[in-house]
């Protein structure tokens, strides 16, 4: 395992569907909290349409910026799923049947299922790598640090899992929270004193509401275990004080 | 109401805890199917983290590409939250604080609550107009075409309301919908004939799993009714054929 201090990706959701407001995406947060354990630090994510040259923009943008990107959606068989050409398209790559990518899908399907549209499936840019598919066959790739996967959550989950033990690993951002019915306004001065006082960490707070009454999530993120606890003893100090 | 044919927008979700995997976003699939309702179309989100640098850049890169911006997150009163001033820098405009939204702020907090935390919230660039806020008293701004609202989801869905009968209005795209036990690889070649036949419609198929059995929902789109219409039949007519 490769430890490095800092390790930084990008998610880029890919689909019209996310955002008609047909289907609640749930791989951005599913990736956000699987990166996260192993110390990869999601520094932001995009949303956008199937459409070739967003997806050629998006990543040429992108994966210079960061270790790793991470696709979702438009690789499967049907005439919306374009995301492995334009992917190609991105890195001047030829588009080919992949001859391993057929393998696996010979393996996947019965007898008489392969047809051309499922075969369609392998095609992707020359000298990818595979990423493994163990819940639908059909497998996503990896071009340089551009991994592209599928969009049905548990089919990229499922994904994810066979790459995860191959990712550069960093430092892990560990967390400490207080919930308090206390309002962001009564503790803001005293929580930014207290942010100051540790600019190693990051610290933040989210209201929520519980029936009629409001209340603060207060979170100190960090990769320091020991920082964290000193901070997280001032924190709850500072809560007590307003007893 | 101003009817045009095509009306765009862009979101962007500024939020840490949305990065960090904490939360669950809610106010794209929100804003998607509302913006939707009005006939404007979202043509790309972003995520980003409160980090001021993130902030100017993707507002000043969004905000001439399309007719509106939405942004949520980082409005209210502790040190994290960061985007008002973030936006005033991006318009190059004075960060004061608005006297109008102070008054709001009078009005909704009782006597003696109103402390300099929450006055903080009043503080936007010069010369915004205020979006009301209906659930929590602190409003947002809109600053030209960009649209700045809270984090919070039920308060950035009351302040949406407050917004959404000024906004100008497209053609709204309807939709059609078959779900269908066959699989994506069995239709694709059929479906792609139909999306090939309807160049002005939106064609899509997305894979879903109840319990161990996989199906498939197509879905069309456009904003043509009669040719909705006629199309759907003829994917009915196309399905009925595996039966």
């Amino acid at each position: 395992m490769d430890v490095s201090d800092r390790v930084t990706a990008a998610i880029i959701v890919i689909g019209n569907e996310i955002l008609s407001g047909r289907t609640q995406d749930k791989n951005l947060n599913f990736l956000a909290n699987n990166l996260g354990e192993i110390g990869i630090i999601l520094v932001e994510a995009r949303v956008i349409k199937d459409n070739e040259e967003a997806i050629i923009k998006t990543v040429n943008e992108l994966k210079g910026k960061y270790h790793y990107i991470f696709t979702t959606g438009g690789i499967g068989p049907t005439h919306d799923d374009i995301t492995s050409l334009a992917i190609a398209k991105a890195f001047n790559r030829k588009f080919i049947r992949d001859p391993r990518a057929v393998k696996e899908l010979e393996a996947y399907y019965p007898e008489g299922m392969l047809n051309e549209s499922r075969l369609k499936m392998a095609d992707m840019p020359e000298n990818s790598l595979l990423i493994k598919n163990p819940a639908s066959g059909a497998p996503g790739f990896i071009i340089e640090n551009v991994y592209v996967m599928a969009g049905v959550p548990h089919i990229m989950q499922a994904m994810f899992e066979t790459i995860k033990p191959d990712l550069k690993r960093g430092a892990i951002v560990k967390s400490r929270s207080v919930t308090t019915y206390l309002l962001e306004g009564a503790i803001s001065k005293g929580f930014e004193e207290l942010q100051n006082k540790y600019p190693n960490l990051e610290m933040g707070s989210y209201p929520f509401k519980t029936g009629d009454r409001w209340g603060t999530d207060l979170i100190i993120r960090g990769t320091d275990d020991k920082l964290l606890d000193k901070a997280f003893k001032d924190l709850q100090e500072f809560i007590a004080k307003f007893d």
